[in-house]
């Protein structure tokens, strides 16, 4: 009989196809377990697999009196209570580094559209403005990427990632993170020394609780009127209502978001917004990204099933 | 008394500020210049300055019996007839590399845009359909950058920033040119053989007679279902009505557009695809890059008129 393995979060179909051809799947599609399986069913669960930003804590694992394993499909591991796992045992896994390049290019995409203002110049084409040669005052010429400064906000396989890209573009990088490394990119120690001197900001921090809000009205200040903001990581480390502001007001003059506070919901004042390109947290959502993932995914819950270690095990778990 | 510049195509005023300050400029704003001076007035003219791919033949040169200088802005002058201008004894200049950088970033701006459907990705957060689970097609995941087949065609300055910025990308880099350079990218002898090999095909040649059309529809079939093609250069590369039959029927996967046959018209049968960003014709559109063309006018000018060669002279003319 093949192990059980619960899904707590709600993933298309084609996603777990991998998975279905292993193990047998419990899929919530997101709702609460309690409402899709019975005390009993839940009971003898031994793993589940979440997206990492999903809010699961000890109320949720107390639930599951044998879990022993929470594999996160992708990288972040944010939504999981790691101190109440390690408490009870439980073994968290991830995927560190699959969806890195997936996400970087996410953010080199939101930037280059942002600052370039692809969708105004697309919209210009299509509806006939540029034939029609009507003035735009958004297509004016921009700072281009040679020379710009882009200060990149955590340096982990992601933020190497977007810095190296970066570099390629002739933009000089800086960046700031907890620790300095041995990198061609110029050391901030602190975020608002790094948002002083950048032009765009793109966040690839590692999320969680000391990250809450500490892109705040200071630090979109700090950036300025020219400045844009490129958020890959989590919609929480950006406090969006600060955000709106923002960019309502002109104190910076665009962002490119792939994530938010309360995601699926973007805020309708954000939404309006004209200087700003939205995608549904795409980032690591290609092709290699997802085979990559999935290949952590089985990796540790075979692991798991076996009475091994998680090959891909949540570090500070 | 300053020096007279007739200027030939239509350009913002923003655009000729610095060289208002220097010469006395007879403004056509893209009209027949008999109908905005006299003949009188033209006869005096000594210089011109066009925007490069307006056409610009021996019967317009005629109009101006003392020219000796036409002036392009930016690096194309595919609407100069060079030999023309040859047997007039007229020098033509033009800003060699100045916006190489600026289009190489529009270039990819559009290949990643168009790749990660970053439109359709903008409008299923602004619409709403995100928030209310909306299955969007157009969303499903496609292959990123990391081992994508990249061919540029033309490796002149602004084909070696593309090929630069894809490399950083992870992607794999192939070119077709004339010549094969020294160069860390694979070389592939004829335009069929390189899109056979690529998924991506950034058209970044440089546009004459020779290219007219060379992107037809059976180099568009040869990217196939999964291919894309983006066009930085000129409209006349590609056959744009093969292009509206390949990205209709779904030969190829999309397009990215910053050029089109008849600027600034886009066709409706073009405009009305889903699978296409556009562009108006901004990829030398940025701050720096017009200062370093407008400093090509002026160095050309200045020297022209302290009757010294054009320091940026078109080679072949």
């Amino acid at each position: 009989m093949a192990d059980k393995v619960l899904i707590y979060s709600r993933f298309p179909k084609t996603m777990m196809a991998r998975f279905a051809e292993r193990f047998e799947l419990l899929d919530t599609g997101g709702k609460p377990a309690l409402e899709v399986f019975s005390a009993d069913e839940l009971g003898g669960i031994r793993a589940m697999l979440t997206a990492g930003g999903s809010p699961l804590g000890a109320d949720t694992m107390d639930l599951f009196p044998k879990l022993g394993a929470i594999v996160c499909y992708g990288t972040g591991y944010d939504g999981v209570d790691l101190t109440a796992a390690a408490a009870r045992n439980i073994a968290v896994g991830h995927s560190p580094g699959a969806n890195a390049a997936s996400v970087a290019d996410i953010a080199m995409t939101l930037m280059l559209a942002t600052t370039r203002r692809i969708l105004v110049a697309d919209q210009y084409v299509r509806s006939g403005d540029w034939a029609g040669s009507k003035q735009s005052p958004m297509m004016r010429p921009q700072a281009g990427m040679p020379g710009r400064r882009i200060g990149v906000y955590g340096m982990g396989e992601i933020g190497r990632k977007i810095a190296a890209r970066c570099a390629a573009f002739e933009s000089e990088v800086g960046y700031f993170s907890r620790s300095k490394y041995d990198l061609p990119y110029q050391y901030f120690p602190t975020l608002e020394a790094l948002a002083d001197w950048c032009s765009v900001l793109m966040i690839a921090v590692r999320a969680g609780a000391e990250t809450q809000h500490v892109v705040n009205a200071d630090i979109l200040g700090r950036l300025g009127e020219h400045g844009y903001v490129v958020n890959i990581s989590r919609g929480s480390v950006i406090d969006e209502r600060a955000l709106v502001a923002a960019l309502s007001d002109k104190t910076i003059a665009g962002a490119g978001l792939d994530v938010y506070e309360r995601e699926p919901h973007a805020p309708d004042a954000l939404t309006e917004l004209p200087n700003v390109v939205f995608a549904p947290h795409i980032g690591g959502h290609t092709l290699e990204s997802h085979v990559a993932m999935q290949n952590c995914v089985l990796a540790n819950l075979t692991a798991f099933f076996a009475g091994e270690p998680l090959p891909y095990r949540v570090k500070s778990a």
